[in-house]
């Protein structure tokens, strides 16, 4: 099994109003490699936005950022900085820093918001690119993601279209005939991932192309990356340590209270005879 | 920039005491595409713990993730089938389901543990592909893990030899001439993904090379993998919501009980009055 990748050349820098599934197009019409069909075309999120008109004014940003959180999940203040980062859901069901707001490879004043619904935008690129080259083309939407236990960051998919994104084994045996019961490996971030090795945050390559899995790709009805987060019940870390403790604390307060009024309470008497 | 993964065809089943450099060596000189300076070589950690001989009766399960545990972050019995899922902090450092013990691809009756220290495999590895192709070859040791808020599983590095694990934007600026400030691509980590796209787990092939990347590889005594892994007091999810929570819990009801007690006991002679 063979996979390549490549950093698609000649995006140019996108602002609010452009035509994405365009000017991603007509790259992949310059490129001598063309369009083949299973390839899939990892969009970085940014570029969506922008297109999208999805900018607002820095000084904003921390109210857009507030703006965009459904829920806060954990938030840190670095005390030399006096700066805050908070880990919130986002309206997208993704838990991520900032709530996926971004500052870097904007106009100077302002930031960035992700995509309204990075599924749709995969589905509009994606349907455009099968239109123009009659090929059977995926589209992934990327964004870079910190991660809870590990340093660094790494991209993973916030929108899919025509893409599995999770390469279902949990049929399927392993090489002595055992059933693999628990594995889902989520193929749609590992594809992100493998990405961004060729896009590259610092040489403004916002475009890759993944060819040699096309076993992966399929119709636009395949569910999209909305399906990747888990939050609600099977969520064991859906608030920080220092979060969860605080809400402990005040029901364990409250708890022993009581029972500590009671206790001091019944004892008086004694105490005072 | 242009990448080519592949899964590297002929490597046998492996079992304790393998010389797993030299089968993999074996495999890399049958391979047309032969070894050039800058491919890295990417090792499912399976293999490696097979060959460092890591079996345990199956029996004693638990028991391997009791010792395997350095601190216990979160456990959750599911009610329907009683099992329970151990979320653990292992003597690597790395946070992971079951501290990485592996019962899938192994002879009946064992489950297998990660290797002893997988950087120090990975850097007897690279050492020896070095000495034998005259090449300069990065390998990474590779495990499947799941997310705190994302289904299914990737890919990701455990253990690193001659590879940047990080690359290092910090001190580069965006295409607007901005510091990248907060920008630290754990690549190692997107290698093993795009490992993983061409390995895969149903196929049995348990090693894969991927080429383009030559400005990663570097000296053997770049850091390993060992410096991904985050814990301590910048893990803002030290432990899941329920255990922060009785943590929490416990806490508040000492104190509450302390100041519910002293109320209580100031009240009680005007109540018995």
């Amino acid at each position: 099994m063979m996979m390549q990748l490549w950093g698609l050349e000649g995006i140019p820098e996108i602002t609010a109003g452009d035509e994405l599934a365009s000017l991603i197009g007509d790259a992949l019409e310059r490129d001598p490699r063309g369009a083949l069909d299973g390839d899939i075309v990892v969009v970085t999120s940014k570029i969506v936005s922008k297109a999208e008109g999805r900018f607002v004014t820095a000084d904003d940003r921390e109210d857009a950022i507030t703006a965009e959180t459904v829920r806060v999940v954990a938030s840190r203040t670095n005390p030399a900085t006096g700066s805050t980062t908070r880990i919130v859901e986002n309206r997208l069901g993704i838990v991520q820093a900032a709530a996926g707001v971004d500052a870097s490879n904007t106009p100077e004043g302002t930031v960035l918001l992700l995509p309204v619904d990075p599924d749709a935008s995969a589905r509009a690129i994606a349907a455009a690119l099968r239109a123009r080259f009659g090929r059977e083309i995926g589209v992934l939407v990327s964004d870079t993601m910190g991660r809870a236990w590990r340093d660094g960051q790494i991209d993973q998919a916030i929108g899919s279209a025509g893409v599995r994104v999770f390469e279902d084994l949990r049929g399927s045996t392993d090489t002595q005939g055992r059933p693999l019961v628990v594995t889902l490996p989520c193929v749609a971030d590992e594809l992100c991932s493998a990405a961004e090795l060729v896009k590259g945050k610092a040489t403004g390559i916002p475009v890759a192309v993944v060819r040699g899995r096309a076993d992966l790709v399929g119709s636009l009805d395949l569910p999209g990356a909305r399906t990747i987060p888990r939050t609600g019940p099977n969520d064991m870390f859906r608030k920080g340590y220092d979060e969860a403790h605080a809400d402990g604390f005040g029901a364990g307060y409250d708890s022993g209270y009581a029972e500590g009024y009671e206790a001091g309470f019944g004892e008086a008497p004694e105490s005072s005879s």
